[in-house]
């Protein structure tokens, strides 16, 4: 099969299309027929070197992806060859095929495309794990979601409109706020122009947001517990504003906050599946009524992964840049 | 009645023993005839004039106290007037008589001293809340308390081990470790000595503190997160070590952690009385059964409270100092 492989750690040019050996499913796998991957930031990151994979996992990138089952390991039940699937993965994704363990495949949702699909995994999975199981996020409760415009943040917002809460959304540009309002967002922060602290208070009387959705890290993480609320709790997904951070413990103590960090790709197989498990009883049917949906930006042919990567790169985009297959 | 009152903020002579009006229970409280309370290092930063008690508390220093009911305010059943109990408090142990809500008392424990009770509300509330209602240590896992010859230490080493799990401490000399190592300690750290961090990874075959059960914040923070294991829990009851700390996001992702950090005292009544009760259902019978018993350094008259603070200021003692009422 083809697939996008890194020879050497750079810039989007270090994607390469080449030919490489089909993948065997394990026992509890499947083999999956890749319709569709996703962009997302960590990609990024493996590509400049910076995020090497876990071990066991593919060396490609692609945290998530859609298709069709072509083989079933030893000792799968519950899928058959020829299901249409989408699948979060450990690595791979970027490839025609990919083997994944049975615990991380979701049905395409009713009303769902097949190569749409790819944009739900990672970011269905990442919301409801950080939002809701583990911040707990409650019906008229606030929730502020950084990067709004994000393939995370149109999900995060969505999904928290859906479960009754209020929502504020940083972003860099109208146009994105703008498209964030569309999917439900109450309040609208532009962080090259506002204070989000200041902006979180006057939104809530001054009590601040119950819970933060962050992937900026260091560089948000003493206004981000700034701006909880008592009883706050701030889910740390992503560092793209740097690793080493400044906490002010009394600020974080006046509030009885909680900050957490996790991500999904490092994590047990186990968990994982909980997570999907979750996702399925909880996401899907918002989905499958129309509640919910994916956000895409674009679509292009996994072969031109670096163009995607480019895309990225820049910020200019709203929602998912998936990869589709040829 | 008398109090120990602090007319102006300053060393442990600040503490002036002085004729104050009684107390009047209001809806829902009971007034307590004092007959011991306890410090707190809370008490030693009020002293000074850098931590205010919240709105409506009591003046005068003291957040727990054994004693008799003396009083009932409108509204309070299930109590009576002569019980003899002992009560987590806003404020105002320190004095002969003290006013509390109803949801903040507790019975004295079968086969516990009356004054002796003075020495529980406050450990068992803050270690149950934090250990296990919070960091939810379950049997197996390992916990490890900083300062284990403290008052909270010395009730966190009884809990952890009465639920199974495998109990670390930190301690500063040799005669404090050995205490803790009577109480069922396992792994005995001097901090003076010894890395904490390079010890807890010998401890546990490299995994890491499960739950880490911190009072020194900022000066301990960055090492408590690298001593967590995979999916541990930081809970931050103190800032013994200074208020603005340093924190590496990418350490505590790669561990997938939480970081907590709470107070008793600024919580809402609500919020206490269930503490409270979780503590009366799940710590009270391990002490009637003599599972768990507080662990006392010396009683002092509370007229003397100047000399108890000396004490706590010098850190030579084990366990709680009780101040009694003549």
């Amino acid at each position: 099969m083809y697939a996008i492989t890194i020879p050497e750690p750079g810039g989007p040019e270090a994607l390469v299309w080449a030919e490489v050996p089909d993948p065997v499913p394990g026992e509890g796998e499947v083999l999956i027929e890749v319709a569709a991957s996703a962009v997302n930031r960590a990609d990024l990151l493996q590509r400049q070197g910076l995020y090497n994979p876990p071990p066991g996992a593919s060396p490609y990138p692609g945290l998530e992806c859609s298709g069709r089952i072509a083989a079933l390991g030893p000792g799968v039940s519950g899928w058959a060859v020829g299901d249409e699937v989408c699948a979060l993965l450990a690595g791979g994704g970027y490839a025609e095929k990919v083997a994944v363990p049975a615990g991380q495949l979701l049905p395409v949702p009713e009303g769902i495309d097949l190569r749409q699909a790819a944009a739900l995994p990672e970011v269905t999975c990442t919301v409801w794990s950080n939002v809701f199981m583990v911040a707990h996020l409650r019906p008229g409760e606030t929730l502020l979601a950084h990067g709004g415009s994000s393939g995370i943040g149109t999900m995060a917002i969505q999904l928290a409109k859906a479960v009754g809460a209020k929502v504020a959304v940083t972003a860099g540009t109208k146009e994105k706020l703008d498209y964030c309002a569309g999917l439900g967002a109450d309040v609208l922060i532009n962080y090259r122009e506002q204070d989000f602290v200041e902006e979180i208070r006057q939104a809530t009387a001054g009590s601040g947001a119950d819970v933060i959705l962050d992937n900026m890290g260091a560089k948000y993480l003493d206004r981000n517990v700034q701006a909880l609320a008592v009883n706050g709790r701030l889910a740390i997904i992503g560092m793209q504003g740097g690793v080493q951070g400044e906490l002010n413990i009394s600020t974080l103590l006046r509030r009885q906050a909680a900050i957490t960090a996790t991500s999904l790709r490092a994590r047990p197989l186990g968990e994982k599946a909980a997570i999907v498990a979750a996702v399925r009883e909880h996401v899907w049917p918002l989905i499958s009524s129309g509640h919910v949906r994916p956000v895409i930006d674009r679509e292009l042919p996994m072969s031109e992964a670096a163009e995607a990567h480019r895309v990225l790169d820049e910020s200019g985009h709203i929602g998912k840049v998936l990869l589709v297959a040829s």
